[in-house]
């Protein structure tokens, strides 16, 4: 490997430095959690709603149920994309399901009871990672949710629906050198990334390498996974921030 | 016609005062131009993105193009409403139609020479008056990017697509009075509203009165035009801190 | 103002002069009520289909429902339009939406009861005004629908669902003149154009003016809503020959 | 087989006769062809548009291009039918593609030169046979547009692209009886019934059988052609009455 | 009529001559019945899911339902065919229903009782005649189906819900000959042709002539129904190989 | 770790064992390159098509484009799923975006030229591991269109578009132990699996772990990746026994 603390990024950050994080709870007022994560200048809405229903599959078997939705504003990016393409395209329903995955991890679905909550992720500004960003603030505003909904007697007081702390980030592998955290001019410049969803507990709840351009080798993984996994325990910090204090037996 | 200057509205407005009214520009980075607008607490991101070409059918013609798409966020409402729904329903369709128009109303589209503006309006937080608030902050991002157009030599500078401002605004009539700009709660208890779009001469542009329990008489609407026409004139001078130092000749 | 009385149209008609009206009821056997509407060459099939149960959020409420859908044949018009755009177009979803509004201000739907009914509006040739045509053919065939409810037993004899006459007609707007009931050729020429819908008593129901090119005045609204009223007077004279004997206490 | 000449129908009709027959052209007038054509109480609009392209798997070919599409009014029938349903069923399709293969037999699509005829058949009123009935008016709205066309010069002079008439009917087959032309009562109450489209040469165009109950022996197929092909030579009168002076080199 | 048993034919069969025809069963495990039909290159994949419901329309009345869906691969043909099409177009929905009628005509559907059993056709290799190969194996899938409900005990032993063997066919019309059981190149070539499905006591349960290019007269008809009669016997002396141990008491 | 090698599998497989895998080339015949690929009872048909064209966004840049589309048969897996839902959900577009991009990275689009291999890849039996079987056979497709376009001279015989052997294999995670090559039984009995492609050269190009469950830890990560990279090599060594001939000059 590539000694990789000497490589200069073009703005500036170092090879294991993620950007600057920002995590603004009750940004938007109807929903139950809603959040405005900021990795950079990629900025993301999450807001969690609740149901006191579960799909009709799950009915009567006393577990709930937590989705989720990503969605990009049509000009969030360069250049505009049509509404369809935002939504329905296969690139958001994948990540979407992506998020849904990770953010169940972090919950017992049997703690929750019989309710639903859906977390919609719409990407305000896009700037390389908006699928992390998503991921990292979508589960601080699934905790406010769960928290909005003990306090209203929905979930009863003993019960603990949330488990686990639940972030992402992304690493590129450049030149044998593993990048944290990568913005859209870095991402474009990266044929292959890895992402990275953990557990505060040090685990991976999704790992998911593609490699445009060229394969990578065993030794690169090993690298972008020192890196992510503590890019991610500086992001348990960020969101400890603001939902410890209703979680307070959930340490990090 | 009750003497409505006596009217309590539960907000302490008087019946002919708007919400605050606050315009953000730059919100976010990509688009040309690009808009927070808020109406009290209703929230839109307007952004224009322009393109150097126009739809197959006004090719040719040395003309160009404004066009609007008016979508709510999942969650930016009460209860939470399905993506489809907030795009495509028969209500965010004739919303987005209305916020075209209007726009077009404030344009000579063959000064604009054959570009295309597209303007989407996206509802982060709705309370009441989402589409006035949309056609509202639509112009200013509309005028920013053809601000922008002409600074990059887009547009020749001579030439002058921007012939008038547009602003929009609701008035609601309840027992013979007309109070101006509801918000959703009182919107919900006034069966009918009137939304009118006015260019700064005092023109109307649209006028789309709407009597969803009892029908309203001529007199009640020549008390909802009058209040519409102040409010829109205070409406041009929160656009105008905007945009006039782009535009001087244009003047309200 | 122009001395309107004095402007000569295409088909000699006098600024305030509606086109031949001439409704024919019956004219299919399956619907509960059948009306082929006819405003000059502008023809329209309006069926209504009563239907015992009420759309899912409404049921238990007591209330009815009145809905309605507009569509043009492919060939009613100049050149072929396609199936799909002919019923699913922002246009198509826009005027079904008007057309049930005001067919419900007309209703007294907890009189209804639990019933739906749908009318259907179909353009089997177009000349201008098709959505004016329809409102006005379609409270026809509700109307008769209604009375055929009744006879069969399926609204109480004393219930009276049917509480205005609802009519509609376009008012043009040229060199600051007011045109009642503008044709193809006319609304083509025409930017501007105001549809006025309207109840017995003299109110407005719905009140749609768009400027396509040139914004309107106050003063050329006053005009126009006065050779509205006017209008509608005449259709509520035409619609009441077909159902008055129906509804002997709705006094026009 | 039974002798059927001794079979009572409801309506009082003989085994072999058809219902009355009308077919009313310049319905509308927008059309290069348009048909109202009835059987009995079975009424479709058929109208013909002409194009001078061809779809673009033709292009370059120098032949022409005729095709259909068959639809219901959403209250042609005795309980109201979705539009969705009316126009994209299997049903429906179904239908448009055997009306479009009939009506490209009786033309000869290289002298039609590189110009386009879409056929729409929509059905006002429904009481049986609707199909047949718009293959046969929608076969005297195709010739129709083709004079027209011939006139304006569109098709040169001497070219025919015209080389038969075409017309349909369905025959029943009950108690080894087969009869002519079913009305809707008569169409539920028997299983099995044949469509039967024939050149005015006493060809066969398409023969479509179906045992909706109990599949039929080849002695009563032979009854039911017997029946059908004198049908046919009655409407291929009935369509003469319209357009033989357009066409008179073409004798029935 | 052309001596046609001197015909010579491309791949050197008689007129009436079938390709090879193989039926194996349990291609596939999962479905209650499943066979690879294969009419000389052409293949189709048969399977029978049985559900223990019917559709909504028909609970309650004590009878079962059949249905079928035809769709091809992809690269089945020629030419790749996108999935929309290959299961959504026209001619797809079209054959599925005709595969549907056919396999109902082989049932009592009472004594199915409220049992419900789709017929999936999936072409994995196409060369002519798929709709005859699908309806023909799909019948044996649809019996092995019915065997293997007999046998869980979800139809009662003494029910006999299978009442005939279908089978089905094609006959191309070729300069006044009747070819059999066309290929793909045969096809290509010949313009009209006629699809028959049958039951095995010699009875018609559809037919199906469709002529593309020149009409089909009486005398040709009938030398198609004699060699399309014969075909089928041996198509059902193929199914009986495969099911006749299931069904002892239905003799062909 | 536990001590894997002692761990019995439900089928008597050892932990690092493949189930029997097979390869048939040239299933169907009118594919440029047609496979069944098997893994046990997992049975996928892979053809891959060949275009002389490349969409629109690639044209005029010399490269060539591979695309791939994953499918299940209605009835290929224990309950019948419907064909929207085994062609469009989000998780068939996901593993066709996993299989397209796996192609890819075994290809030079360079060298390809400005062509396009689009590779279905349809389920006829799902026995778990669909998409690494898909992968796996879809290259063997992939490779053996590229062998016969080479021989009709469409690619240069000098360019070698393929430059590397892909393939791929499933690791599930159950307390603590690695087991290759997961079945249905054993796919649904254990929460944590990980896909993973590579090439010959060892290096991987798609990496996806999911753990539905509980989370895996970076030490049962590794043991996983060595279980995979082994049994990869075993599934390059049957694809070479397939394709070697062809591509000489590429050694596994």
């Amino acid at each position: 490997m590539t000694n990789t603390s000497s490589l200069s990024r073009a703005d500036g950050r170092k090879f294991n430095e993620l950007r600057k994080i920002k995590i603004t709870p009750g940004f938007t007022k109807h929903a139950e959690g809603s959040v405005l994560v900021e990795f950079g200048e990629t900025r993301v809405l999450c807001t969690a709603s609740a149901e006191t229903s579960v799909p009709k599959w799950l009915q009567g078997g006393g577990k709930g149920w937590v989705t989720a939705e990503y969605s990009m504003l049509p000009r969030s990016t360069h250049t505009r994309i049509s509404r369809e393409k935002a939504t329905n395209s296969g690139r958001s329903q994948e990540i979407s399901r992506l998020i849904a995955r990770s953010l169940r991890a972090a919950c017992d679905l049997k703690a929750l009871g019989e309710k639903s909550i859906t977390v919609d992720c719409d990407v305000l500004q896009a700037d390389g990672g908006t699928r992390t960003a998503a991921i990292t603030g979508g589960f601080v505003a699934l905790a406010l949710a769960i928290a909005k909904m003990k306090l209203a007697g929905l979930i009863p007081a003993h019960a603990e629906p949330l488990t686990h702390y639940v972030s992402a980030v992304s690493v590129g592998l450049k030149e044998n050198a593993a990048l944290l955290d990568l913005n859209y001019e870095e991402d474009s410049a990266i044929g292959t990334d890895l992402n990275v969803v953990m557990t505060h507990d040090g685990r991976f709840v999704e790992l998911q390498g593609t490699a445009e351009t060229v394969a990578f080798s065993r030794q690169e993984l090993d690298a972008a996974l020192d890196v992510a996994t503590a890019g991610c325990r500086e992001l348990f910090e960020a969101q400890a921030k603001v939902i410890s204090s209703y979680f307070p037996s959930l340490k990090i």
